[in-house]
């Protein structure tokens, strides 16, 4: 995706240890119109799928699953990090690590909104351990539901995240790939086709 | 906004002392469509602003404040609850409730993306207390931006947000009001002119 990976490259910064900033674009400051462009190209991807829900999990993943959302019309539920007052009954529960605390945090969604008849299509900003991809998958199986699909806005390949999520006979997508980064230089893959 | 108050009355939930659950449309599942349509409803009302920058405050401030931010092609800032790896320097800092924990959350936006220039509209899911919504009001002076709008999706009139907000010379507006719960019962404002 030519707009999303422009601008990785020129709003992107490297702050070591593979920590990529995208806080001016996604994950702190959205840039609208990039992001309803993002859930454009999922929709496109995913168009086969038959996905009745979208799942991700707060706070980073809202924006990406929104607009995915908006694009093939299915709600959209987010795992909540803290149980809200509003939160009846016995949520399913998965752990995650936690980005911004380090540590790990516990995600929730309650049953409510995740059905055994669902066709579930996970979204999220990073692919990278998959750690919290793979505790939305979880959390997926958990509720009888089918898994149908994973995209990532971001892919950062050499943090092994493929691998993490294993053998999984659904489409797994992101919209750009970082290979590597090489000081401050951000190398990004590409693609096999012009886009 | 009809579809928004009609959406209130068939899945809303008064869970007692002024709690309305609306977790099967905006906040643990979002309804796109409908928060497209939210996105859209603010634009017009802010249309005349000339809005810069939009703000809010995680988590369900984000998909109005993202959906009004694709309708008028603008910025959307949402300010974070945690200090994440990636924020460097000193950010902009204001207490705000926490709606989920009970007691206080600390709001932080980067002065990168609230500069002196900008004109500020504020989105939020709630008009309650007005108490998040303060924050980002001080937040904005903080930074030497011009707040020009004060938008909620759902306001509880009896709650005396209005009255917390004080005489401010910018537009409130809220897509729909509560004005009272009558056990279950969910007691609407009638628009003075049929939508």
């Amino acid at each position: 995706m030519k707009a999303l990976k422009d601008r990785i490259l020129r709003d992107g910064k490297h702050l070591g240890n593979g920590i990529l900033k995208v806080d001016g674009f996604m994950n702190h400051q959205i840039d609208p119109v990039l992001m309803k462009e993002v859930g454009e190209e999922f929709a496109a991807r995913f168009a086969k799928t038959g996905a009745t829900r979208i799942l991700t999990a707060e706070t980073s993943g809202i924006a990406p699953a929104l607009s995915a959302g908006m694009a093939m019309r299915i709600p959209v539920v987010f795992a909540r990090k803290h149980k809200p007052k509003t939160m009846g009954g016995e949520p399913l529960r998965q752990t995650a690590p936690s980005h911004t605390h380090g540590g790990e945090v516990e995600l929730l969604v309650s049953n409510e909104y995740l059905e055994a008849s669902d066709k579930v299509l996970i979204i999220d900003d990073f692919l990278s351990t998959a750690r919290t991809i793979n505790a939305l998958v979880k959390m997926v199986a958990d509720s009888g539901a089918e898994l149908v699909g994973i995209g990532a806005v971001i892919e950062k390949s050499f943090q092994g995240g493929r691998e993490a999520i294993g053998k999984i006979d659904v489409p797994v997508e992101s919209l750009a790939v970082i290979d590597s980064f090489d000081g401050e230089t951000i190398v990004l893959r590409e693609d096999k086709v012009a886009n």
